[in-house]
């Protein structure tokens, strides 16, 4: 992971205010890395055998990550306008895609009795992550605050960590 | 691994456009970070010892490896011109060989019982990248985008992984 | 960790001196990322276990490290002046505060019995640090060479590694 | 390891030319990392026990180490004139120094019966190159090639992995 930008020059307050839209949006980038990382965590600790899908799987979600510090400094230093909030939003919501493929290529190797499965379910959160992400892609042209607001809530959804694999390792 | 390139200032639509050559540059040789990776995790896998041939193998493997970020920089902010192109042909050429004498000094170590060599046999899909890689060096120079078309290809040869060993190791 | 910073442009001695701030920044930096390195190493080998709350507890730490290299670069880049050697502090400050709240998650984890708890005591060191770090920051506006004092004087305490960890994993 | 310099803007070999310095010092340092990594490979191998002080003068070895990036580009970029190639050398020396010092460290560590201890023995290769640098540090401001020559001849002497270490773990 990246610092958050550049040493500004000069040492005033009046340097460190216009880096404020950068810091924030690095913090926001930072937390999500952070959901990826534990929940990857808990991801892997649960499967039992890795096949090269799971693999290829796994390097498309790292793709994805690897596109965050581009799409966040863009979005940070254009003070989140319209078109970069937007495409934070395309990076957020494909990189959902891809942890969702990576969760299902574990639960298919494993076979019926994969621990993963019930620990999983349904999987609304996931689900309920990918919409509101195609929702703040949209609203990004209309009101980009919105959009933000979506990506600190989904963000906040998912501070909390999976405590159903957790859970449902612990019982096997 | 680096992100694509730096943030763009602007935020217009017109500002992403010029960065499409970057940006195709960069998943294809994200891609090719990934073959090298997944089929290097197979094959750090069925190798039984480690000696210092070995660790010298892959340093220069990883030389060349290392190389990727710049060439495919150079590549795309030169929209894939003929010179750029070839020098992108001569690392993805060196790198293929490095792995080639990689592959080589992990069967030499573990003698003529090796799980690798019936893997690997006459390693057709090897020899034939090498051998298409030389001829896009040469194109480059005449039809470029034919050295790219070729690039490509062989990525979508490798994009399976090495199915030969995974399934020697498994049998074993 | 970066480098200490870019390659100067020309080649003679008067070239070097101004870097100095910079070097001297670095070292500075690379010491405390060391401290914590090691201190983290004999933190974790002596945890039992470890929870979704010890995995954030270690995020927010690697948050606050993370923001290292651009407050060193801007303290140096800017010849240890007021505001960027309050900033410095401030995160010195937070990474002490989040690696005291992973050695309070990671003692919570491991109930009354934790090695931990009995090797920590009552931390003393963790709190002076704390607390020289805030007379810092205020310093930093009245004598600013006096903050620096403080920040080299902390890492000398911590150069010592936490031999009353060390210690007590190896009684037990 | 960073890659070599950042990509050159124009696409003709008058572009590629003036990068060769830089490329050459880039070359020479990835060979002085991969001499690194493969015998700190073997010496950790061979240590039976990480103290406190392992690991200290194993930080210590990783902060000379992360000058080189910096020392190449300035040396490339100058065209190894006298004062970069100088330093440079110094650099070199000082890792080497380091090296010995974890070495030494490990030995303390293990006690009388260390494998290291018979393995290194007086330790000739080590004792020649410090001398060498020292040599080449001083030359570098009458002859500067001369001391080019003996970084790349020091290299050479240690391509060669450290046998002796690797023959006498094999041995027990």
């Amino acid at each position: 992971m990246q610092s958050a930008t550049k040493p500004a020059h000069g040492s005033g307050i009046d340097v460190l205010f216009p880096m404020l839209p950068n810091f924030l949006s690095y913090v926001l980038s930072f937390v999500y890395v952070g959901i990826y990382w534990n929940n990857h965590h808990h991801l892997l600790h649960a499967a039992g055998h890795v096949s090269g899908g799971v693999l290829w799987s796994n390097l498309n979600l790292l793709f994805w990550l690897s596109l965050f510090p581009i799409s966040t400094g863009w979005m940070g230093e254009n003070h989140f306008e319209p078109l970069p909030t937007a495409l934070y939003g395309v990076v957020l919501f494909m990189a959902a895609v891809a942890y969702h493929i990576l969760q299902s290529s574990i639960m298919a190797t494993d076979g019926c009795s994969s621990v993963l499965r019930e620990a999983i379910g349904a999987d609304w959160k996931g689900k309920l992550s990918m919409a509101l992400y195609l929702a703040a892609i949209g609203l990004s042209f209309v009101f980009h605050w919105a959009a933000q607001a979506i990506y600190v809530g989904v963000a906040l959804i998912w501070l909390v960590p999976d405590k159903r694999i957790e859970r449902a390792v612990n019982e096997n």
